[in-house]
């Protein structure tokens, strides 16, 4: 009996020196090349899959395909129905006092303007709250045009605040009384590419026109409208709406031994926007998750199920995310992780576990740091797409991408392979590898949080 | 008589430790502002500046006042007449094997599609020997895809032999059969805005429609014939010809007090590609050089008149620069310096004087070293709107930018204000203004050269 002891700590310590180790199977990822595969594969072969289109389509069949090839199991597309805005045609100038041709784009769920276009007056609000202290009715006959001082920042939390300018913006020169609303966009670059994004009008409000300005463009308005003279712009959008529209996810699996132990749904949107090829939003973020979990895979079962998910319709806050929720909520999730923020070197990592994981914590910490990874002590949140499961209770795992540039590219045409640096791709890699191989195989339970 | 020569020594050496030493004129420069003051008002009050359109009228009349404002004598508008070639619609797409959406823009003197567009199978080639090395006949029917690997030189020297797939590659397609031709952007930045610039068809040779791709457009295309599958591709360009067209150069100056002594003729060109405001190329060159005579200007008299020109039609090889040599080749021009090349730092400084001149390189190498400017052996060219005076003896002096970002820029639609760096400005503003100083007073003659 001592003996079959002693050989299973053998065995055991044996386990535990072996190249399947989170740290050596973290320094393996370094060199991984199926990151960049997915991505480039995705870019190239299927390009702009705007949620809800046949592109978004395509975008499933190729991955389903793509994910069977790499090995993993139970690999499935679930779909789920939703209403689709498609972009028309765009373009927009100012007549007066001084012509100038605008790069611009319609935000998802602008109105059409009628088909020759229309021409206002512009009115100018430096920044949301001018144009929401602005008198009912006011904006009546007008265009909005509402810029920000939107700058980079590391952990983009400068999207949030002024994000608003494009998520609510709409809807409030709508309820005044605007003909159309232009934004600045938002954005951090200085190039003629505008950002797209969606908008939502609220029930019983009109939706207006509504486009974004590149950011050149933008500044040039106000140069413009600096002069004191009236401003007049012409502007002709023609999107549509289709009420009958599919979107859907793409399922697959790292099958585990236990499966008391639970499943970690980890994952991207696979869903992009159609000026760019959604390389760095999500084309990265699906292809780091599934490269982790194939190295998971590859080293030997693990305890609990990894399932990767890519999701449909994030960028439209579209059926996707909430679909896979209503459809798998019974099951036992134990963790969830998502990567929709690009693909610069991850930068730190915040958990919200149960009081019970404190040391997976502690061991993430440890296998993290080598990367440039700092354990911090904010609380995790997760992305849209498994929100529902983190409102739920489900434990969440944010590893940090660096976004001092990420809002240079997001949403715009300029969202392209280029654009994703190989090396850091790997870092991204390397980092949910580790996360993963410690998470998927932990002895603790990760528990509920609220 | 000794007396009166001490005294006249005296005021001599008053003079020369007084504020209007050049380099006394220099450090005042780098607080200058009316360089910025034309590029921001030029790039926002008239902005694109197409050769022989309406809109390069608009720029000259907006120059005329703007330089009388500016208290320089003289000041006149030289039309001359010349073709104008027009931008149309312009669209194209990868149709297979996998569907997408190509940022392209029509090069000048480029033919126009059917107005339906034309769809034919794409032949890659690498370089523009490749396409040299076509058989002829072998492009019957077929898009040419020329591709190179120009990359950033400070010196901006990698444009003249990379540029030649602008510049000779439709010509040589056309001659080969091609239906059209298509090239990689000659830029070296990875934004979704593709170089305009112009081409020319040699005589006898029917031209064709010739576009430019944006460089990560073209970066995809050719991941996707990487693939080995047939790639076809539709394209729509549209522009127009029209025989009668009207450009012309804007002329200022601040007379000299020896009518003797010469004309320096400095400037750049007002026209501008279409797509952008034409900030850096090459509102700032303008800028710079009106900039640098008024502060000559305001220092008192110079000796020899100083002549600014801002040239027109000088992107599409028009009227401006011939017209001006063959009106006034019988002045006496002595000294001629253009700025077109952006206006990042300047870097170094090389002139091709008489030999009766070299204190004067002496001069400018000490008042030029302060700013970071060395002076060297290589000879000086001038920039195209000047080479005829050049190319018929007339002594030259460059002031070179750094040119390392130029490319990133030039002829796209992000040739906007936000790209010039003010304190960069300055900087240009001040070299010139030191080389003025020096050269409009110089007692030397700077001779002629061959």
């Amino acid at each position: 009996m001592k003996k079959l002891i002693l050989l299973a700590l053998c065995a055991s310590t044996a386990a535990v020196a072996a190249p399947a180790t989170p740290e050596a199977l973290r320094d393996a990822a370094l060199k991984d090349d199926v990151a960049w595969e997915i991505t480039e594969g995705l870019t190239t072969e299927v390009g702009p899959r705007l949620a809800g289109t046949e592109a978004e389509a395509r975008a499933r069949a190729w991955s389903a395909k793509k994910l069977k090839a790499l090995g993993f199991s139970n690999v499935r597309i679930e779909t789920c129905d939703m209403p689709v805005w498609r972009r028309g045609a765009e373009s927009g100038e100012i007549i007066a006092p001084f012509p100038a041709r605008l790069a611009l784009t319609a935000l998802g769920n602008s109105a059409a303007t009628p088909a020759g276009g229309l021409e206002a007056e512009i009115v100018y609000f430096p920044t949301l709250a001018d144009l929401e202290a602005a008198k009912d009715g006011s904006l009546k006959g007008k265009i909005a045009f509402v810029s920000h001082a939107m700058r980079p920042t590391q952990d983009g939390s400068s999207y949030g605040p002024f994000g608003q300018a494009r998520r609510i913006g709409p809807n409030i020169a709508a309820q005044k009384g605007a003909t159309a609303i232009v934004i600045r966009s938002i954005g951090t670059d200085h190039h003629r590419n505008p950002h797209a994004g969606n908008t939502a009008f609220a029930a019983g409000v009109t939706p207006i026109p509504a486009a974004a300005l590149s950011i050149p463009d933008a500044e040039n308005l106000e140069r413009i409208l600096a002069r004191g003279k009236p401003v007049r712009m012409k502007l002709l959008l023609t999107p549509t709406f289709d009420a009958r529209g599919q979107s859907g996810n793409v399922i697959a699996e790292v099958p585990g031994s236990d499966p008391k132990a639970g499943i970690i749904v980890i994952g991207g949107h696979l869903d992009s926007w159609d000026l760019g090829t959604g390389a760095i939003d999500d084309a990265t973020g699906v292809a780091i998750t599934a490269a982790a979990a194939k190295r998971i895979m590859a080293a030997g079962q693990p305890r609990r199920t990894i399932r990767v998910v890519w999701f449909g319709a994030e960028e439209v806050a579209g059926c996707g995310g909430p679909s896979y929720y209503e459809r798998h909520k019974a099951e036992r999730h134990v963790l969830t992780a998502e990567s929709d923020f690009g693909a610069d070197r991850i930068w730190s990592v915040t958990a919200k576990l149960g009081a019970g994981a404190k040391p997976v914590e502690a061991r993430l910490s440890s296998v993290l740091a080598p990367l440039g990874i700092a354990f911090e002590a904010g609380e995790a949140h997760g992305g849209a797409d498994i929100s529902p499961l983190v409102e739920a209770g489900v434990p969440v795992i944010d590893l940090h991408q660096d976004g001092t540039r990420y809002f240079d590219l997001h949403h715009t045409p300029d969202d392209t392979l280029d654009k994703v640096d190989p090396e850091a791709l790997r870092q991204n890699v390397a980092a949910w590898t580790a996360m993963l191989a410690i998470a998927a195989n932990a002895a603790e339970d990760f528990g509920r949080v609220e």
